[in-house]
């Protein structure tokens, strides 16, 4: 393979960077990292020059020899075409879609509830208060965890969401465990998804992915 | 091509559901329509036979030959794999990166918070009124359609979100713009979203998808 360059711009608490990440490790990609503060001066996100970069003004953005990435679902698909070694969805495109469903079943019904700009407007503009920020947080996670815990009921187990090889489902899984842990969120009652989380923090490159790992952890 | 058979459950007014059927049209595929309402008796979503179907509760869910699919995202990129013809997708790694980059910044930026659900967590246990529901609803589809226009800029234009055929970065765009017309969102200054949209709607399979030319439109 050529000599690629990857640099991601990451923040270590971000889910959406925690997965590219997780991506990034499991293929065996090395990448530079360019740490993006959430919230140091506002926000280094807001700033002209990452919009240029990510016209979101969202982390994670990936560079792969100068070509712009952005959305971390995206990303982690494209990893998974332009790199195929250690392939993050299956063969089938019925069990495509099953890791897919679950990954988005995260990404789009638990995350984006949950983020920083989002908790930001419940206690600024929307005037809920600590608790009614901290309650919105639990309600959406436990909801949304609750479903996917009965995704992964509905086929025979494996060690990880779908079978015995992470994937897409996995690189999403954990970052938002791991968030939910962070808010004290009930776990309770979710066998499936500990035994998974479990068996993934067992893998060097999902550790080297963790928010504690990062070179802008504070 | 085998006969093939495809029910889709469905909710007129659902821009999940609303995406799902824009890509079933333009694949020219035919399918059943499996009406779920989302207001009447609480909810028929959360029935218990729907949530075998779909343990998220959500719509839509599509049915292909006796195979549960769900998550808009997840059924879209099945179909385009699944039946190949008009491709929802170009080609390259990056092309498809940059179409699922838009794709998602609505699917997870835009929608997740703005969906029935969530409205009624605001008015109810969050507790900030219609008010605080409206400003809510407007301030993350402004925001979210602000950065979609960016990224509409940032590559040459063509007819569609990207080029000249419908991606599945349109079977997004144009249910979440639906929406925002909807809730008296602000559409000035969006001019290559409303442009996109423009084009999207001379074509009839995109029209025939649209909430008020479904079977259950009150």
């Amino acid at each position: 393979m050529p000599e690629q360059s990857l640099t991601l711009h990451t923040y270590w608490r971000s889910s959406a960077s925690y997965r590219v990440r997780m991506a990034l490790n499991l293929k065996g990609l090395d990448y530079e990292s360019r740490p993006v503060h959430l919230v140091r001066d506002g926000g280094e996100q807001l700033a002209a020059g990452y919009t240029t970069l990510n016209p979101q003004q969202l982390v994670p953005t990936l560079v792969h020899d100068g070509r712009i990435l952005t959305q971390s679902m995206a990303i982690m698909e494209y990893l998974d075409e332009a790199f195929p070694q250690t392939p993050l969805l299956p063969g089938t495109p019925a069990e495509r879609a099953r890791v897919r469903a679950i990954a988005q079943a995260i990404a789009c019904e638990i995350a984006p509830l949950n983020n920083l700009r989002v908790l930001k407007y419940l206690t600024g503009p929307a005037g809920i208060g600590e608790e009614g920020k901290l309650a919105w947080y639990r309600h959406w996670t436990e909801t949304g965890l609750a479903a996917v815990e009965r995704m992964l009921d509905q086929q025979a187990a494996g060690r990880f969401c779908h079978g015995d090889e992470p994937t897409l489902a996995d690189c999403c899984l954990l970052p938002q465990v791991y968030n939910a842990h962070r808010f004290e969120c009930d776990m309770n009652g979710f066998d499936r998804i500990n035994a998974v989380c479990h068996e993934l923090e067992q893998l060097a490159p999902v550790r080297d992915a963790a928010p504690e790992n990062q070179p802008d952890a504070a």
